[in-house]
């Protein structure tokens, strides 16, 4: 089936690697049968029975491998096709294996552009992933406040640079790509940067159409060192 | 092939009506031969012997159809996969048949916010479209200079001020949904018109990336009354 | 009389110019003894028998050179006096036959620095007479939505980066000369450009304050190559 | 002579009010043969005998009625013919004897606005008539750091809060004239506040471009209570 | 000595309350012996040796009672009387025992104003201190992404927009007041509310200045529900 | 007692120079046993039966010294624990003797980041105080306008560029001091600058949130050169 083929291409190799990160013990579960919870949506959203099926296999991939299933799954199920059309595209720009930026370079371009969005789901649960993805636990929170002042590498903040101008509809030059090529990323690296902040503009305004909420898990996911104990006895229960 | 089949999803009903609606006499074919024009975008274009075959196929089929293919193919082609999620998520939000939203009010969606986001090649195309779906020659260029004093219904208007909160990033709140239901769109209604903001939050973003120039054709399509003989033919020939 | 010799000095070639070029098919012709037409100013627009005699009289020669009256003439004749002040510095700017600005150039300034000030009458006509000057059909349409990164030459932006700076009402400063000269203008163009810059500010905020509209002519004047047939008997007819 | 007539209409009685209200102690006479002042232009001051015989004229009557050359009058002469367009606009609409305005209002709105604009020539010189055709040797000083909270009347605040929305360049609405018409103004009222503070939008400009300086009289005229005696006895030294 | 009698009026409440409050697993315990630490100044931090007896008075009693010496007091000391100012007038404003406002209140006040002027130190610290007084571990996080739709009760939206009224240097005008008053704050809570808000205002520019760098402790205190049984174990260990 | 000790450190040299510049023609005595003049706050302003000892010293010394007791001290005193600590760090910063800056200076950079402020008590009295210290009646008139056009030594600039910086927020950049360093001030002149600008972010709000009005006093303080014969008289009476 289409909606099936659409879900190959979408393997979530991000909530994977969220699963096999995350400390089992800062995270309660989420029950897959319980009813949606309030107040993550102003809009309706539909149980999983009522939900395609390729969707609810997503969902249910993403939950058992990340340990809960973040909102913006369930907020957006609301419209099962432009779920399939964002989660693609989303798959598309975050999960790519290819090119300069690492995963937490991802995030934390996700993280500065959406705080000039004041787009609270985005910043809270991109901050988080940062903090997974780059094992520093306050470079996110100092990017929230203002990036221009916050402990990046030069390499850093001329990506974050490039991603603000893109973000904010500057028109972009070429001393906008040589910015970038000073430290080190060619021009598919600026699309990537460009694509992300593209994406996000759009992801925050949804959040903002929605009042999207997102879960507490997120909150303070990646900020503890973890105890290595803790983890062994993690990684035995899993 | 999934591919394929996420081009089942893509069928462009919009390209079809723009073949239907348009004076041939104003448009030189563009022949899908030829090499890539210069200066569309900074990026290279491939040629369509290089690309996979289900964007050729898509491509020739707006071509077909629509009588000259949009920079925006060529232009996104660079990248085949975010192509496919980029036309995908297009089609799911500007060629769906149901809602409040006729196709004009999704144009002029597109160009009061794109003008707002100083993006060349949305504003120039989609007013041409707005000027096809509405047949209101002068209302986009009215609205491109100023909504605020273009000669709008208040029903338009109601749409395009809820449409510039969430181009803008304001935090949307019940008010924002009142004043749209005073003029009779509902909530779902409320989601078509941010969803396609917000998407075009992202594609302007993505033209401002590439320096993307709009194709010669949009800049005079849908000004002029058409002769009602040429039509006939045009109706004749279809 | 006193305002008859105002007018003397008031000689307007551009609309005699307006009228060697323009296509007759595509503007309709306006009646001078049509009461005023609806919906072009918020304010009484007077019938020519109302009006000082200098004054009809400018209207009737633009009128009969131009193929018909551009709305400003009739929204400002609310004001005999004021009228008069208007188009006497209006045509000291526009229509000097010295200094290095092209009537092109002197067209681009307003297009750029009223779509700034969001003044729908300015731009809609002055957009028509730059692609009427300058026989580019669609380089106004770039500037109307981002001088930017429209095809400008390096002349051309330079003298819009000044223009937008007085525009803006930055500090001018010895920098902002030197920019423009490194492109050939002397101090007396960036007088030119600053004062047409300056006109137009006023001019905008009369256009608002009165909710001038622009003629429908206006609108696609100057877009299409003119059939050379068609053009061999307008210059018969001429 | 045109120009002559021209002038007849540019009677200045604001330079004769002046004449009539500044105590001669606070003004140091400027001699009409000196050469031009250094620094009072980034433009060339053209000596008296390079002028004009009307703008030399006319200079002399402003010099002898007010005691002293406001400096526009110098800086604008470099280009005559623009000179005469200015001042006769700016006759028209300062010195007119009709219509809801004072001559005080009209200078408030030209400082409300000019400091919006930042225009050091302007606010010093507008605020002082704005002094001595008030009598209130305070209240521009005030507007000038904060129209929002300076001590106005209620009619007064309804005046510049129109003024700066047409300052600004906001659209303006059905509304705004209503807030008008609260406090006693009607639409010819309107046009007055619009028109004087579009003219200083452009004057604004011209000063910036210029580096205009203000006469040094204006920055203390009108600031202090006249002595009765001194007074006498300027007015039989006149 | 005076010094030490403005110390008497500065009883740091605010830290002892901290001491209570922390679990001591989560904070580093900074030694007094220690060399200043790296980073956490553009200035040079005194050593305590060199500080004047009643600043370092003060510093040890906030360390002993709070766990840590919050940087501010270390980069502050660098200009001991301003120090002294500076921490007395901090004192009055955020230890005060009256009025309307909860220490939590006046902590949300400093982050929601500190994230508009972008200052990192206040915001990890204050939003520290929020989650301590408030016992809400997230609710500092939303406001500081947007606390336009951060989880605010109807009366801290109020205090908020209050706050930020004060904070942007708007007019304050009777309606503010109202605003306030109909959630139960008087005029002497606003007093209070724009107070901390003014001095603030200053404090996120000094830290600007400094580059003043937040304590790691601030930016995971307060987040975790502490264990009953460990917190019995840190009572012990104290 | 404490609060005596508090204004030991508060030595009002300021006021004592105030004192002795004033031309005591110009400024009406102000009873200290008048009732609080009505309209120069929005809160009460206490009688001084009700002040504590140390603040009606003070103000009476202040008084004693300049003449009249500027407004700031009495709608200040409305909270007296708060006045102590405001006039203790307000002391600290304008009346210090060491630095590289003079009074002049400090008072520049106050009116010039208090203007962009909108405040207008601060710029009505700091510019008296500025033409007082400078000797330039016109400067700070200037700096108000438009500081960027104002006739500043290459020092003043470097110094408001540097103080804009931190009214604004900017993030304060190694440049920044490099700008400061090339007129001649160092990195403890640079916290100078700011601390005073910082001090005033403060001082503008409170003036905002309790509407204070200005000393009719201070408009015109400064503004003339004084009388010699005048002054030997004012000398002898003193």
């Amino acid at each position: 089936m289409a909606s099936n083929l659409v879900w190959k291409l979408c393997r979530p190799p991000l909530f994977r690697q969220l699963a096999s990160l995350r400390s089992g013990a800062e995270i309660r579960h989420f029950s897959s049968i319980d009813p949606p919870p309030e107040n993550i949506s102003r809009y309706p959203v539909p149980y999983k029975k009522d939900l395609p099926h390729d969707i609810v296999d997503l969902m249910e991939e993403v939950e058992s491998k990340g340990g809960f299933l973040p909102n913006v799954f369930k907020v957006l199920s609301h419209r099962p096709a432009e779920f399939r059309a964002f989660f693609s595209y989303y798959n598309e720009l975050m999960n790519k294996e290819t090119g300069g930026l690492t995963k937490a370079d991802r995030e934390l371009i996700v993280v500065a552009t959406s705080v000039h969005n004041k787009c609270l789901y985005c910043v809270v649960s991109h901050s988080a992933l940062h903090r997974i993805y780059s094992k520093k636990p306050t470079l996110s929170d100092q990017v929230i406040v203002n990036y221009e002042n916050a402990e990046l590498s030069a390499r850093e903040r001329a990506m974050l640079d490039f991603a603000m101008a893109v973000c904010r509809c500057d028109t972009i030059t070429e001393q906008h790509f040589q910015s970038l090529e000073e430290v080190g990323f060619d021009r598919e690296d600026a699309w990537d940067i460009s694509a992300i902040t593209a994406f996000f503009a759009m992801s925050n305004r949804l959040a903002h159409l929605t009042d999207m909420r997102p879960n507490l898990e997120f909150y303070n996911m990646g900020r503890m060192p973890r105890d290595k104990n803790k983890d062994k006895g993690n990684v035995k229960g899993e």
